[in-house]
């Protein structure tokens, strides 16, 4: 493909300074690419140094002065050369239709320009929407909803009664609908409580691969529109996830817990059972939280503290051994002091 | 389904008291139940508070005094609602036999009333009980014996030689039998130690989503009699998991461990190899435990102390900046009385 | 499978000191192992005590004396057995060819001897080197391309573009190419940046059950020879693991970080992004790695500090309420003087 600046201008709402005419044939990271790219700068070091690309064009926040090179500058740059890079190279369809070796259940429904691949199974009553894409050996349990343009990618498991909104992806290896680990006491061992709930994923939820979302034990488990999980995610039975929340590889999330919106869950973060993560929280990376956490805070640590607390702590607990041998001094020196009064 | 309040008592060898003809349709959480559907008092807090719910009956322990509901007195009662809701949701059983898609090797035996999804494969030499359901997807390989009424999700594996009891559910996406994480070192790369074993899973073992339980080097790794595991479990080469214990999401336990009868392993917890966890253990959520733990011990941390001195711990760690200060103005204070007497 | 201790002797490079004509029929571990079958001896604690093995012969190190037993006596005695175990017992060889519920795309290359099981699915432009062993279930996208000998277990999903050398193992559940985590803020939601490049697994590499391996967002993913993972674990776009590393279950490397050769990553660790691990580094079991660490270094914790320090530390953490205790009692004894000297 060939846009000139003048073009990719356009598209991205920017300003060009430099060559109009400049031919662009790709997209490249700041490092690596040619003449015949277009990168983007990523931060001040970048933007700064615009002589360290060799890149025929860079896109750069509108805030960046005139340079010796051919820029673009947009409102958020970011954003913008992520919309090149889906220009330059449009996510792969595979071909519409249902192959022959897929299996449907009865009454199926579906929308315009699917693609079911080979060794998919629906089962029975499943309604798709207008060009969802199954990939191989998806499994659809029966009952499941899924609204327009939904993706999914191989090995993917959704069982019976969930439902998925639109333009929502899901990675290889997931399971959606799992049965919610719940069991009650009986004698020495216990007894399965059914798990009758369903789980729903909203409109622009992407979910990493290989990630396990429990159904309800009644109503449903409820990921909300715009969240991205990561990859070998667990959100357990009945736990709601608000809005553009973002959960990020290997955490999980145990049973009837909420999550606001726009909060940001590093990597190997736990969450408790029944309690509250208010919107815009942050939990640092391994934070294992066990109470309720109010909005805007930013919490780390298990328990978790406040993050500029766990930094203080984080820097001390080295130097324990050093602390418990002055203490072991001041104990000595003191006791000198004593007999010396006594 | 329609049951009266003295029909639903006689199943649950309970007593009613109240309206012995009050016709129920469901069941329902405490909170959303109406006058057609039953529920159950989960603690003191609900059934001190019956007036709460709207449900037509309430099922509550033994010791509950009447009240201006309809109640149904039962010993267990959280166990007795899971029953109501077994029978009013009996679960789905998909149709018996063998869907013409799936692929099944030589000397298959199998008994009466299974259902064998489409996109199944099943190995050589496989023998498969009464009443067993696979779903689409699985793969099972050479050798494998399954007991009656087990169940497995979609895209679930089960190696070859391994084998599964009776009443066995292994949720969607599970590997059973990989082998085992052994190599041994030869100069500068690793040779690969071949994991000959397989994996025994008893009676009435449910087993998560995506679990990854290893076969034995030699042997087998072995999960006994009512064993649960939640999602993203870890279970090694030659370990043993002792009967009805319980294990949390994302635990893992490292190669050649053993864990006793009614264990509970709690969420994110670590086992390292070659130890020992005994009867009865609790571990806390993400406890790494590095040595063989006493039958009966509750411990936490990493690595592993005695819960209530890891509750003290957790207290006095946000707490480590001011008892640094506190020591260095100590330090001064004893420096100036020290040059006071010298 | 009959061979004489002079036959293994020259198998191995080893020596005989005992009966050369013994026959021996099977491996087998140092407690169980029969008269019929050979053993090794794993440490000190094993050879210099070899009467308590019925073996009918056992491989120890050079360095043993001669003893009652059949020994032989090689230069590995631990990579010495496991070349024995793959002696009595060769992997299994599925049936060659390509089966008929098998799909397989368009321009496909394949070399000799492959196996290609039921229900794989094979996109366009795929080539096969000779000997490769696909699995029932396994889904390989377009333009892959995997080396001779590689054995790829059921249900792994393999995405557009990746690269698999020869001699490849991959665990069931696994999936390798998902996309990156990589999203922008755009408002209050995400942007989705698309995951352009490809993961490149080289040779002798073995991928544990379920991990899931991120394709890069430009360029690769690069997984170099002879690395071992472990199950459950996460590579996310843009790492490259360096040649024999290996990384034990449930480990997490956030995007962008390098790891060096040869290095070791306990269970449960955890890399930050944009971080390099140096080579032959070892991280003790749940370190929690945020910056980059030197060559040759030993370091545990979160954030991570030298292992033997840590080990100092952990010891202190559990007599934390003592030292917070002392400290009080410090506090008052010196107030006294001070009391006393004012």
């Amino acid at each position: 493909m060939e846009l000139s600046l003048n073009q990719i201008a356009e598209l991205l709402d920017g300003e060009v300074f430099g060559d109009l005419e400049k031919i662009i044939r790709d997209v490249a990271p700041f490092e690596t690419a040619n003449d015949n790219q277009i990168t983007f700068a990523d931060s001040a070091r970048f933007y700064k140094n615009l002589e360290r690309t060799a890149a025929g064009a860079v896109i750069v926040p509108r805030k960046v002065k005139a340079a010796d090179k051919n820029i673009v500058k947009v409102d958020n740059h970011k954003a913008a050369f992520a919309r090149l890079m889906d220009v330059y190279h449009p996510a792969a369809k595979p071909k519409t239709g249902i192959r022959s070796t897929a299996v449907v259940g009865k009454n199926f429904k579906c929308g315009k320009d699917v693609s079911i691949a080979p060794m998919v199974v629906i089962g029975n009553n499943v309604s798709l929407g207008h060009g969802v894409i199954l990939y191989p050996g998806v499994v659809i349990g029966d009952n499941v909803l899924i609204g327009d343009e939904t993706k999914i990618y191989p090995n993917v498991t959704v069982q019976e009664n969930c439902r998925l909104g639109n333009r929502v992806i899901i990675h290889a290896g997931t399971v959606i609908g799992s049965d919610g680990y719940g069991f009650v006491a009986e004698g020495e061992s216990y007894r399965k409580i059914p798990q009758l709930g369903f789980v729903q994923i909203d409109d622009d939820v992407e979910i990493g691969a290989c990630n396990t979302i429990d159904r309800a034990t009644f109503g449903k488990t409820w990921i909300q529109r715009g969240v991205k999980t990561d990859n070998l995610v667990h959100i357990a039975h009945n736990v709601t996830v608000g809005k553009n929340t973002v959960i990020v590889a290997q955490t999980g999330i145990a049973g009837s817990s909420t999550i606001g919106n726009q909060a940001t869950l590093a990597a190997q973060v736990g969450i408790g059972g029944h309690v509250h993560v208010g919107d815009n929280v942050m939990i640092g990376a391994r934070g294992g939280v066990t109470k309720s956490v109010a909005n805007g805070e930013i919490v780390s640590g298990f328990p978790e503290i406040p993050h500029r607390l766990w930094l203080k702590v984080q820097r001390i607990i080295p130097r324990l051994p050093e602390i418990k041998k002055k203490l072991a001094i001041v104990e000595k020196r003191l006791k000198k002091l004593e007999e010396k009064l006594d």
